[in-house]
């Protein structure tokens, strides 16, 4: 694998979906190509006059950078900026999407100074080693998610995912008839050689696509070492394979958990390119052959009720998504595209990077204070953790095999599983058991010789999150958890 | 059919798609019952605090009620509003929806105080005539549109659709597999005894559903009575079908047409309730068993680009889109219902009826400048139209056999059509070839003894709109067109 940007990507329509493939043009765009000639009077398009938009001038404020108080600070006379978007550009404010364009129809890719800021940030961050990549608005990873199956897989096919993934995610494929066939994965994510083992082994049509969360991963917490994402690439090429990797948490990376509180100070990253050179490389960083659909998003990073997300691959492949969008969600809302495109224009790459090390100081901490918690109170006898690098959520992992009733209930975990669930809400703190996000996908033979994680017949998990909650509540909650998982082992 | 709005809807899980009924509710929705609980610690969901979402304070100018100088002048100190929507709501301004919430994962279904705006909207003009009728929030009808083939059509269905309609309409169906079978329309829109005929004489698997843009069709511009719409509602019920009424036009209904300019000015509509009562009942709203799913969009009636519509239904199926919803767009833009929400609870359903009168006098005065232009320069022997009573398209239908080289083309209209078309691009003007909207679609046994309209096999059309031009701009476009067609003719 040599990087050569000025290369274009491997000719991969042959894994398109048939309804990808039939995805027609609309004749009426034929008729637009006349629409800006002189002379010519355009009465083909069924467009309202912006007159009638009702939103003139829309405003807000927003923390002005670098965020010297931290990203949640609140906002101050001194700390804000408000920035403008009027119905008619403001010829003093470049990059503005005025309301006229982004609250009319068109753009199905997204509106051209926010996919612009979108490419540029991502250059620097991916440095996408082939030259024909795009990237096309969505509006979320749900979204994006559902548009990827619809473009690549149909009624019946199979799909790989992590053993444990997002359930949401799996109902969008279960939803299309596609089976969803689990990858073994350990504390680390997905086993590079159980996934070449299961394809090795696969009989049938072989999967299109593999479907990761890569960094920080949901449920798990788990993120793939850049080895490991080296090693499943070459898989991926091996068999063919679209990767898709679903992003929401890449910018929640932290530095490395130590217990040591003095050495949390120094290790902070703030300098830009120590910043981007601490990421661990995403799959498109790696991707030579164009075989990485990146699914990135606001999300986590902004805020979910944006609705913004883009999808970065090959431009071959992306101009298909265009055709399912122009037929199902047209494009994100105007209001956002316009807001926050304002938002980062104001901001300026630089000031994106800073809000996103401040993000990372914030996770960092949470985290921090979530394994300090665990540090305390877990009893070490039956439970254990691998303090997460990235994302929100961390698991607790447990014996459920040193259970007290695991002989007498049939050597099912799961039944343990459920009551350390029953008595963790008795204590009044709720954290998710584990198995609610196994998938249940097959594939043929049975994958009962793959290699696996030696503990996972008797090993149970539950994941907790410490993005949602004050920290003080935080660790109240996993004080209680503990007393949930002690009082059931016959441990206080 | 009797109304009576204390019954429920008829029981029609039957016509669901596989993939509708299939679709499982996320367990981790159980685990969110304890969400609020006293003491409860919840440590479940990925939510990412408020504190980082970097909107602070969102405001936007629009137009005060009552609109006196119309909905399209330009705003001035006087006749503008500001609307603000904080992160957390302001106590003074009930019915906000505050950015902590908008801008948050959550409500599907749309935020509870637009949608409840919507259904009070709904119930004023609709007045469904059964009780257990919901609303769900959409990205646009476009989406609705993908959303309701997901719930009630899998590849190899048929669909029944106007012979002509819009032609993005019929590719989202395409791109699914669906068939999509035309119904012969005339110039009032779908022929009922057409239809009706269709259905008997089906072969196979019988329709699940029909797919209307009853009000101001696109591309034809032809309105159904209410007569009609009572009659198609009849059939429905008789063949078990799903009516879906996609009406972005519905609110941009005009005044019957006059050559009268001064009659013209009597005709105006000021009162809500002669507005309400002026309008063309809604399917919907003579929907007794509950078989009707309406598309209803704020894009041709606020802007396009708020990505922003609802479909109303029975509760019972409207479940089902809720649940796809959730594992693809989940929810329209949070900036976008905070903002269209804040927009109508400061206008009121008052003021909201105000701006659609003021939206039916912009449309009327439009169309009637556009007849005008269309009485004044279009050959009268080769060329007819009926006055549109709603929408933004007009059509003009041509007699291709009256082209002088109809017989040497092989009496062949769509070469008379391609003719006119060139000849109109040279003169400068462009409007629609009407065959470009036409439903490929097939049904056995082919439908060629149906009754059509008898001009059919030799009339052409042209669709044309008013909505998108200024008016001098429309009147020239018109009269290029018309000396298109004259030069083409031998006219001129």
């Amino acid at each position: 694998m040599t990087k050569d940007s000025t290369q274009n990507a491997k000719d991969l329509y042959h894994l398109l979906s048939p309804e990808a493939k039939s995805r027609q043009n609309s004749p009426l765009k034929d008729a637009f190509k006349y629409f800006k000639l002189p002379n010519m009077t355009f009465l083909g398009g069924g467009l309202p006059l912006s007159d009638y938009f009702p939103f003139d001038r829309v405003s807000a404020d927003i923390p002005t950078p670098s965020f010297p108080n931290g990203i949640g600070a609140p906002l101050t006379n001194e700390s804000k900026t408000t920035i403008e978007v009027f119905k008619k550009a403001d010829k003093n404010q470049p990059n503005e999407i005025e309301l006229a364009r982004s609250l009319q129809y068109g753009y199905t890719e997204g509106q051209p100074e926010l996919t612009a800021f979108l490419k540029e940030h991502t250059e620097m961050i991916h440095k996408i080693p082939y030259k024909d990549w795009d990237l096309v608005a969505s509006v979320g990873n749900t979204e994006s998610w559902d548009s990827t199956l619809r473009t690549f897989c149909t009624r019946g096919d199979s799909i790989l995912v992590e053993e444990y993934s997002f359930s949401s995610a799996l109902e969008t494929a279960n939803g299309q008839g596609i089976n969803t066939v689990p990858v073994p994965m350990d504390d680390y994510g997905i086993i590079p050689s159980g996934l070449d083992s299961l394809l090795a082994h696969w009989v049938g049509n072989k999967p299109k696509l593999l479907y990761t969360i890569s960094t920080g991963q949901n449920p798990t917490g788990s993120s793939l070492s850049a080895e490991r994402r080296r090693q499943i690439y070459e898989i991926a090429c091996k068999y063919d394979l679209i990767i898709v990797e679903d992003e929401p948490y890449y910018f929640l990376q932290m530095e490395t958990y130590t217990k040591d509180k003095k050495a949390r100070e120094g290790k902070t990253v703030h300098e830009h390119k120590e910043f981007i050179e601490a990421l661990v490389p995403s799959f498109i960083s790696l991707d030579t052959e164009g075989r990485v659909i990146r699914l990135d998003s606001f999300s986590k990073v902004l805020a979910p009720g944006l609705r913004l997300g883009w999808i970065v691959g090959q431009a071959k492949l992306l101009e298909r998504f265009v055709r399912l969008h122009e037929v199902s969600i047209q494009c994100p809302s105007g209001l956002t595209q316009s807001m926050t495109n304002a938002l980062l224009q104001s901001w300026g790459q630089k000031g994106y990077l800073d809000w996103l090390i401040g993000l990372r100081a914030e996770y960092t901490h949470k985290r921090d204070v979530a394994i300090d918690a665990l540090e305390e109170y877990c009893p070490k006898e039956v439970t254990s953790y691998v303090p997460p690098v990235a994302g929100m959520f961390f698991t607790v992992n447990i014996d459920a095999s040193k259970h007290p009733k695991f002989h007498e209930l049939g050597e099912d975990p799961l039944k343990i599983e459920n009551l350390i669930y029953e008595q963790s809400i008795k204590q009044g703190t709720l954290m998710i058991p584990g198995s609610w996000f196994k998938s249940q996908g097959q594939s043929t033979p049975p994958q009962k010789n793959l290699p696996q994680n030696p503990a996972a017949k008797t090993h149970i998990f539950f994941r907790g999150t410490y993005a949602a909650v004050p920290l003080d509540q935080l660790v109240f909650g996993l004080q209680k958890f503990s007393k949930a998982v002690k009082i059931e082992f016959g441990l206080e």
